[in-house]
């Protein structure tokens, strides 16, 4: 099945890398509905070739703050550079959420803080230094809340530089009010078929924009350099005579 | 100085088109602040050889509903089908808002309401229609709100197939309380060097993607068809032996 | 039955009156899955001796805009100062909306904004003229969305100067993806226990603090003044001495 | 000053205690622009005789999780039940959050997860243990997102069972862009009329409502009773015979 799918898809993706990070309030080993359906985007993936890390935040020591290195801060610990470094390895980031109130997780929230805190860095163009790759994410609870909590999330990696591939999130909730979640049999939610489709454009289409950017050279260097700005290049950018 | 830009820009653009709807409250030919940032935009755009139709969409006759032609509907007129093919006919879709009570005007979320009313339409590929196109946002207040209705207008957009570029959102608004607006002189807004340049920004990333796309003809169409998914075809999606 | 309830309830609303405005898209007399729900809360009002009006915003002339009536403004009609004197009667608002794309509608939003366009007013004591009213809302989709919609329209209203009461919102989804609306009987939403008990506990909340309210006189005036406070009362509000 | 306040005030409140918890990003000793804001608040609380604990949640050890202690789920300390208890020991809440990338903080999402931790309590009426209290925010950044963070923050109290008074938030942030905070004095941020008289509207509203809250003996317990619902009584609500 997996050489089908290699041979049907357009383009060899062996090369390219994704990061999935689960934002689920739960340590390892508990169970993670979340994780659950991030496994479905992360097999998919795999099949075709892709270099897969799939992280839970909770299991790393991440002290809140939007510096890069807390421990320069006061903290005795931070794991967020290396796990910033393997995110900027990757062409593709995916973030799982659970819903709680309604919203993301403190754990997703804290996790979008701490990228943010590196959101100065730039790239040899002079570009924020998450461009050129692309970003997704997968939520679930048992009620509602998959797109406040996604286009949050979604907006905020757009922010930092990340591109956003059309319908790039997934996620599955059931009918209003308490029940069963994800992973749980009951829910029958692994057989909800718009969640396994969603599921699927969302990877294909981080899968297609990553490779798209990765043999293009990234995003073109012209108009989006934060240096060449400050340096006084304006780009075509001209003020009305309103004065 | 056009000759500039075009000379130094890393391609040409001629071929492109872009649509900007300005959702203000306000008829034609009253002022827009809104219409005075999304006019920076164009400008740039213009410059550089894109073909840009700037609409307000009061002036139009748009009545509410999620069909393509509302005339179906019991409306007697409705403008709406005539301005999607214009938004068909660009690979480029700049939605302008601006802020009441912190929220995007009634007009952006009907114009939204609209694009829904026809994603059940597939391209060739059996993608959503929209796919291969890029999207951004404008958004003017005197206080509140730029990212609050950035987010939902992208996340909207992304939904239906647009791709969103980096920093695809741009805007202006001044300090907390009543206060002058985008255009008013005594605000100075024209001189925010943070919004001219995330506009000269958003404006160039989605020349770039709207490039890409054109050249590379979209998005590639594997995983992401909708009829071939309907049909049976799963990409690479499995589900696990959970049964 | 009307009796028990009248009788077992801890006071008497006969003098309470309560305006619902269903923000569906769609004119009567096409059905409305909202009113469906609306309707459920309204019947518990009428039992217990409130009087209830319910409008359907589609079905009067509400033209866009911030002013509080639209004809001085450039508009041949404008039914929102008739709609107004009603809402402002009662003491009771509730606003009934659907979702299209995890948003509530394009309607809901124009309606919001007719409201922020009398926020100028003040009352006898100087306060926002909305003070001493309650507000919740209902929300019906057939996917996702309550809590977005409900966060946004229970906020814009206390931000007007209603009191929202504890758990001042209802509302039925069913599971992620397409299906069933809250009147479809395969929803078998209308024995959904979680989305009756909230829009009875919504409802009788709203009951309480009206009738507190009505009581008391409304919030007492001290504080939130914007008469006094523009004449330069204080109310206790000092600046440390920063500068 | 005190005293006249306290003598011009409608009503005594030495019984009333509040609770403000700071979500700030930042251990104690470091200077926090949210706690600036609210001690603008608190210090009109403590004019007028109200009991005030300000707490900071970064200087607690605070686990993620949506249980009322989680050392009984794998973590070795937990403060969060000891601030739950201050919690309600008062009749006032107010979260202090800044704002990142538009956002209320990790730090402040973490602490409403907690709060949702102790939903499931009810009080000796079979309410939601929190009625009978009211809640606000208090909300700072440098240049975008206070109602944003303010709606979400409002409407989760209100789901847990706090009264929203009305306009029971405050903030400041600066002009769109980078630029100063609060507390610096080049922002001359508290000299800004509309955040002080939102501060002080937002501030008396709080007490009003608590002051009625405890004279009266709460929410009214009729129709909002969790445990009677479950057995089984409906308070009026009816089904129409649509079987």
């Amino acid at each position: 099945m997996a050489d089908t799918i290699r041979d049907s898809a357009p383009a060899r993706y062996d090369d390219l890398r994704a990061v999935f990070i689960n934002c689920t309030l739960k340590k390892s080993p508990a169970m993670s509905h979340t994780q659950g359906l991030m496994d479905r985007s992360i097999a998919i993936m795999e099949q075709v070739g892709l270099s897969v890390e799939s992280m839970r935040a909770t299991d790393y020591v991440l002290p809140p703050g939007v510096q890069p290195d807390m421990t320069e801060h006061g903290y005795d610990r931070d794991d967020w550079p290396a796990m910033h470094k393997k995110i900027m390895d990757a062409q593709i980031l995916v973030l799982g959420s659970p819903i709680w109130l309604g919203e993301k997780s403190s754990v997703c929230t804290l996790v979008i803080e701490r990228l943010y805190g590196n959101s100065g860095e730039l790239n040899g163009h002079g570009q924020s230094s998450y461009y050129g790759r692309v970003g997704g994410c997968i939520i679930t609870g048992n009620e509602d809340g998959i797109k406040h909590c996604a286009m949050n999330i979604l907006y905020s990696l757009g922010h930092l530089g990340y591109t956003i591939p059309p319908q790039a999130d997934a996620g599955w909730i059931g009918e209003a009010g308490p029940g069963p979640s994800y992973m749980d049999p009951e829910a029958h939610a692994q057989d909800n078929d718009f969640t396994n489709r969603n599921t699927t454009i969302m990877t294909w289409n981080l899968i297609h924009l990553a490779r798209m950017f990765k043999d293009s050279g990234g995003v073109p260097a012209f108009g989006n350099q934060r240096d060449k700005w400050q340096a006084g290049e304006r780009f075509g950018f001209e003020n009305p005579e309103y004065r």
